[in-house]
């Protein structure tokens, strides 16, 4: 029998995450230039030790005694080398998984979850609000608040939270209150319901509802977490790059090929940024995030100053984006259908450490059955992206002749997606290419921000 | 950081079954006694290869090659100190949980669906057929036949079926046939069907159909495969605690307490026999079996001879048995409404080696929802029974002042029983007891096949 799984114990967990901040040469830092909030507001949004974290260029950042102990619940998460999947393809390429379904939630999410939860709760922060499409997030956040005492209420969607009333379920299971937005709770949402009293919902009105409902506690101990997108979130996820490193040193093997999907970009900077620093230094490898071409932030839309929501309640980002009121078409892969890209992330990809690439869901869904029917778990929807990008790159191998390492990160399992894959496999699915002209769009509403600092 | 996890490599894998049977000395063997089908009809459902498994009395049967190829997809699967737990018990009993969520299937049946289906394709079978409840074993037949190449259908009792599609769009996802019965693909179904046109189905008419379909496959290329019960079953299973005894060990630990849920028995089984051995030879170990209070095999059911399904097409089995007519409370736990119990669990109850508990839901969803807040993961609520039975122990414990080792087994987790968590937490789950009148009723019915032999 050939060893499939690459594990370390759990005395070889990385003590520290990297923060990219450190090697890429941007003044001021990413994410708070042209901030229109000012500091004042926006520690009423998040606790101030996040915020120290957010705009830090210290290379190498201690992981808390207490987010390591909640960690160790599921880490170090194990790497499966694909030998099956290889077989079906015919390739002489390696193909190594990064496994991160293992987790409680079922995806990378709780690797921030748990570190910003332990951040609130030392801050003195009671209760923390957010939003959720999917549920992937909301659920992640659940679980970690539940771990260290803290009240939770999740703004979910209300087209998902009808949808998809198991991510209600398990929220509740932890304890988390979770509500369909827009809602009456909030000013914002009774102004949108008075309006619309049939809509199904967006991300943007439930980020807007979120955090309204921080600033608005009397007691000022409440904030607001988001789930990608910002600095710290990149910095938690370092950790699966980080050991996915230990964990292929322990079988000689460095990968050719790094591979994530990207949505907001947190689970592909998570693996990713640990190799991106080694080809800082003249190492030989290539490093790709993959996004919907519903959605093609990264091989689209501009570099330009942005808001992550729709309100514009956010700091502006300097990102790819293809403008905080763009509305994606509904692609299952609700995790990839956001405007923007993370600041760092999008940094990566315009100096060329990072390519990015972009692929329909319906070429997506037929590499995610394959995966299933080879390597057994079911990947998330998400996930498919990075997978068919996985199977394009052993193609090309194959072509070539070539004995390439291919690493990607299994960002979570399909298990409450199952609906999507029932659409894909009676024949249902569409597939949606974002036209030109809206793409044109974008750039001109993007045209009068300020164009942001490149880290060259 | 407390080390919470103890894996073993792969290296370290069982690459032997324990056979329980070797230990029993009953003869004839379990579950051949009373056949009145006779071995010609019995080759028409089973391969040769596991009739001969199930009455082979050699105490280490090899794991084939290529079983121990598709398991490593997975195992070993990891032991997780449940320390938080703990603590919010506080208790100074340690918990060990041996966690077998983590197949693609997401429960324990894998480990002998994979076995199955590789002894199936080396006997020439080109399709197998089964039935399932709630879909846990449907699904893990369906990834392991993928596995191996081979056909499957499954009959799906139609209220499940109904209530819970997201089963079948996993058996789909992995290839197999998911059919809502009673059907109009059997003539038993199409009977059942005119008589019943609007009745909810039932596990005993699914088998009823999975084995016709079996039988009248003019190649002879088919056959019937079943998740529980059997002695090659439970074989399979016990690479659970094979692997447990090798962690344990690791860590100087021995339990003294070995808790599993039991339905047909499987998970039980898999988990204890190789800690019963032990106990043979005089080890000081309690082994507690638990079942739901809406049916309770192994605590009040007489021990008889009596079929494994409703039509009485399996072979006499010598079992706890509340009868093969016996229609159990729609409890969550769908794994756990069977009217029998395996013939070695039996066995091992009556000769003392295991005992046995009965939990109502209610207790069961409690504990539940407290491990999920504790440890993370989300439990089925057939789990939840031993989960319950923990914490009875673990408070045991307490009170005795003792520091106890307890060791359980995780049998799957809850993602698609989310619905029952719902109604646990909007307070509408039902408590149901069997009567003594409906136990007697069994015990009446059952008089009339012949007292099955006792292992003492």
């Amino acid at each position: 029998m050939k060893q499939r799984m690459i594990t370390l114990s759990q005395d070889e967990m990385p003590r520290q995450w990297y923060n990219i901040l450190a090697d890429m040469k941007v003044n001021p830092p990413l994410g708070i230039d042209g901030n229109p909030i000012g500091p004042e507001k926006l520690a009423k949004i998040f606790p101030m030790n996040l915020i120290e974290q957010e705009v830090s260029s210290q290379r190498w950042i201690d992981i808390p005694e207490e987010v390591l102990r909640v960690l160790s619940i599921w880490r170090p998460s194990p790497i499966t080398r694909a030998y099956n999947l290889e077989k079906a393809l015919g390739t002489p390429a390696k193909i190594y998984i990064k496994n991160e379904n293992v987790s409680p939630a079922g995806s990378h999410k709780p690797n921030t979850a748990v570190a910003q939860a332990y951040y609130n709760k030392i801050a003195g922060v009671k209760k923390i609000t957010t939003e959720t499409g999917a549920g992937q997030w909301g659920s992640a956040l659940a679980f970690a608040t539940q771990q260290f005492g803290l009240d939770l209420e999740v703004y979910m969607v209300r087209v998902s939270f009808d949808q998809k009333p198991y991510r209600k379920a398990m929220m509740n299971v932890w304890g988390a209150e979770c509500i369909p937005s827009p809602s009456n709770k909030t000013e914002f949402g009774r102004k949108v319901l008075k309006e619309m009293p049939d809509t199904p919902g967006s991300l943007g009105i439930a980020i807007s509802e979120a955090i309204e409902q921080a600033l608005k506690d009397p007691k000022g101990e409440t904030r607001y977490a988001l789930g990608s997108v910002l600095n710290h979130v990149m910095l938690h996820q370092t950790i699966i790059g980080l050991e996915a490193k230990k964990q292929l040193a322990k079988i000689n093997e460095y990968p050719d090929v790094v591979i994530g999907c990207a949505g907001g970009g947190s689970n592909f900077a998570g693996l990713s940024f640990p190799f991106a620093i080694d080809k800082m230094h003249g190492k030989n490898v290539e490093i790709y995030a993959v996004e919907p071409t519903a959605c093609p932030t990264l091989t689209k839309a501009p570099f330009a100053y942005d808001f992550g929501d729709v309100k514009g309640l956010t700091p502006l980002l300097a990102m790819h984006s293809l403008g905080h009121n763009f509305i994606p078409a509904p692609v299952h892969a609700g995790g990839l259908r956001y405007h923007g890209m993370a600041p760092t992330v999008s940094q990566l990809v315009i100096n060329g450490l990072a390519k990015a690439d972009s692929i329909d869901q319906l070429e997506t869904f037929k590499a995610g059955v394959l995966f299933a029917r080879t390597e057994g778990v079911i990947p998330a929807p998400e996930t498919n992206h990075a997978i068919a990008k996985v199977i394009r790159e052993a193609n090309k191998a194959t072509e070539e002749g070539k004995e390439k390492t291919i690493l990607f990160n299994f960002s979570g399992h399909g298990l409450l997606d199952l609906a999507a894959y029932e659409n894909y496999q009676s024949g249902n699915l569409k597939v949606y290419e974002l036209s030109d002209d809206e793409i044109q769009k974008s750039e001109e509403i993007l045209k009068k921000y300020p164009t942001p600092q490149k880290f060259l």
